[in-house]
């Protein structure tokens, strides 16, 4: 939100001087002191938890584009109205809808013996033998010399290091998102990589994939890392042949929806601090991790907002995003639809990162916000937070809106044991910490009920437009 | 084995005393300064990892009377032979075969989304529907009046407890072994039960249960512990309705073989001390703690044995036994066939516990037989092993010798999490800690090569025999 003319002359006005006064973005202290009440009231409420589980447990699994996201949409539509959002809404969000069927894989020959492997996200449909080529990473595949793998079924072995800000899911996604293309480009007729993960139980994860343009996709799918091992032993003792027999594949297009509740700001409704999660999961889990936490913890951010005794001046908007995980597509769409409108946005944080502890706060905000910024950071300072100014960026949902101007903010969570279930069957309830996400829905409150309260803004502000003149 | 009638009036005549001495046995100190090299060795030895790792990887599941059971008979008749073992041989175990084709459940209506369960070994075929009936325990089910569930499905949520000695699964085996039988006098269609296990994977456990006699067998399974609680939540929501649809069942009677291997004994090669593990797996995994490590230790400890320069007096058996899993037929098969030598057995040791470091060893070691199991405790002792005399009892698939008049010994392995990987797909290699199974490996040579050396017997004897005259 930018200043208007006349709000910048009557600063100038005010403070009295004939140079314009430096614009500062400032939390009042009346806000800051209902933040410190919000910050312990979360902290005692089950309420996150409670969310995650009516989600996880009455809807399960919601594939994007299925029967049962079409029943996530009416759970988180029913669920604002009954925590009394002020207003709840629906936005349509299109996309192309994969479905996963049966997928089955095994050694054939002297071993024979069953694999576990899941099909990754966008794979074909296909049933493939041949020998396996194994490679150490995706470098070993990609640097093979064009068709040399005629027949065969590339196997890329790499095993994702483990890590607090999850950054070894760049090397270990990178694998999933161009190990397919290299092995077409290398004339194999299936990929098999080990999971993208870093649990060592028999579990695969699996993840949307992508085949680049002028190639024919092939059957593309992860070992578990227990099966992903075997198999390189097996590779090690002499030529190994599978056969991996996938049925899944796109089927035309869907129509999903971002759910969308606010909380009414008391003076500036039309302005508005956006958190939230995405809906949709991964079929094979029932989405608790990634990303039913971060459904419940925003929304029960906002209903303790919405309790508060002094509400804030701008509304809380809470947006449970459409099929984030083939694309972004809910994050796209709401980006495309508010384009006009990202002005009117003070801030936007996403949760998408599990239910560990948030451990470190940092922001987008511009110099005349550090003010406000650091105000933030101090009040989540109780929750164990950290203020680490430049690091990280926006949750993948507001990516693309933060791309087109948006202020973000970011709420980083422990991911240290978050890539042991991602994507897998084992996201499930159990794997949540009530009191983790209790400490992540206290931390999203105070931040969006400062952010939302702050004379000034955070500089959102429409990236295509020339600024207007002051 | 026990002393003939000359060897006692020898003992009488070397004492000079007109009283026959007390018949004591001991261990010869060179046997017990070989051992405690061959303990050493032992410990710096990958021998019985690398056995380990051949069985799973190059066989993997091993279903009892499956195609890759006769595989791994063929392996282990040949790792044997390659370890040069001095005899090597087949006896044959007959069994009805049980089959696990396929295996899906779901909840039906508005909550609807799979189930993760497997079919517990002996359940029929079939697919049921029904509304949910839960209970928190097998009482409970037991509980019921006659004929009060038809229609329904009996669920039993009952969360084994975790023990290092594995107390737990007595009354959560309970649930498996009797839950389906109490079903199906309530009435029930199907039986399903939250796993005997410890974890909270998406890992069913499987196990083998039975239907008493005059009941018709109903579909029985055991779902996931987060499946558990799942089903839990929901049913505790209003009236849930599932379907269970089980591929599986007997299929006829299969032949395979206990696998047993003798590295022979210096001067008294007829009498044996038996050690061992079962070949058999479950099918969900690579039977590599349930009981991979059994064999691949024991095996490894008779070959370390083997290469020791003081040969031990009497022969070290290794025993692989046939199916163990669906009712110790390779155990009762070996116990009947050798009845008649149960005296020429010295003792006996199985390893079914997985491969967790041993932590206390004890035996049935009779009175006159104190000071030689004393001497095999202290040479355990630098292993970190506690001598516990009186505690615990034979391994599964020598307990029918033991009943036979058997002497046995325990060996007891630290099973805190055994009970995580028991029976599900998760049961693989990587499960396996190399420095745990070699101190097993260090444990089992130390206690085998003593009692081979022993100077006297501990005490086995056939119990139905009337002891002889002296």
């Amino acid at each position: 939100m930018r200043a208007p003319l006349w709000a910048a002359m009557a600063a100038v006005l005010f403070v009295g001087s004939a140079v314009a006064a430096p614009r500062e973005t400032r939390i009042p202290q009346a806000a800051i002191d209902a933040a410190a009440e919000l910050r312990e009231r979360a902290l005692a409420s089950d309420l996150g938890y409670k969310i995650t589980e009516s989600l996880t447990t009455q809807v399960g699994p919601r594939l994007a584009g299925s029967e049962a996201d079409a029943r996530a949409v009416a759970w988180a539509q029913a669920k604002f109205r009954e925590l009394g959002f002020d207003k709840v809404w629906l936005e349509p969000v299109t996309f192309p809808k994969w479905e996963r069927r049966s997928e089955h894989a095994q050694v054939l020959g002297a071993n024979a013996q069953p694999l576990t492997l899941t099909a990754l996200g966008g794979s074909p449909a296909g049933t493939v033998e041949g020998e396996v080529a194994r490679f150490a990473d995706l470098a070993a595949l990609e640097a093979v010399p064009a068709g040399s793998l005629a027949g065969k079924i590339a196997f890329v072995d790499f095993a994702m290091p483990r890590a607090k800000d999850g950054a070894g899911y760049g090397p270990g996604g990178r694998v999933r998102s161009r190990g397919p293309s290299a092995a077409i480009r290398a004339g194999a007729s299936g990929f098999l990589m080990r999971s993208a993960g870093t649990d060592s139980h028999r579990m695969p994860h699996t993840g949307i994939t992508r085949f680049d343009d002028g190639l024919k996709p092939i059957p593309s799918a992860a070992l578990s890392a227990p099966d992903a091992a075997q198999l390189s032993r097996l590779a090690a003792l002499g030529p190994t042949r599978v056969r991996v027999a996938l049925d899944c594949g796109w089927d035309g297009e869907a129509t999903s929806h971002n759910v969308i509740g606010e909380i009414r700001g008391k003076s500036k409704p039309d302005e508005v601090v956006i958190i939230g999660g995405h809906l949709d999961s991964w079929d094979l889990g029932t989405g608790a991790i990634d990303d039913g936490a971060g459904v419940g913890l925003t929304m029960a951010a906002a209903k303790l907002i919405g309790q508060s005794k002094l509400r804030p001046a701008r509304t809380i908007r809470v947006i449970a995003f459409a099929n984030e995980e083939q694309g972004l597509y809910g994050g796209k769409a709401y980006a495309a639809k508010h384009a006009a409108d990202v002005a009117k946005h003070q801030i936007g944080a996403e949760s998408d990162f599990g239910a560990g502890r948030i451990y470190a706060y940092s922001s987008s905000a511009p110099d005349y916000a550090k003010t406000a910024d650091a105000q933030i950071a101090q009040a989540l300072a109780p929750l164990g937070i950290e203020h680490t100014p430049g690091k990280g960026g926006p949750g993948p949902d507001i990516s693309p809106f933060a791309a087109g101007g948006l202020a973000w903010a970011r709420l980083a969570q422990d991911g240290t044991d978050y890539f042991d279930y991602h994507h897998t069957p084992d996201d499930t309830l159990d794997k949540i910490d009530p009191k983790a996400l209790a400490q992540n829905v206290a931390a999203y409150a105070v931040f969006a009920y400062l952010a939302a309260s702050a004379d000034g803004d955070f500089g959102s502000a429409a990236k295509k437009v020339t600024p207007p003149e002051e």
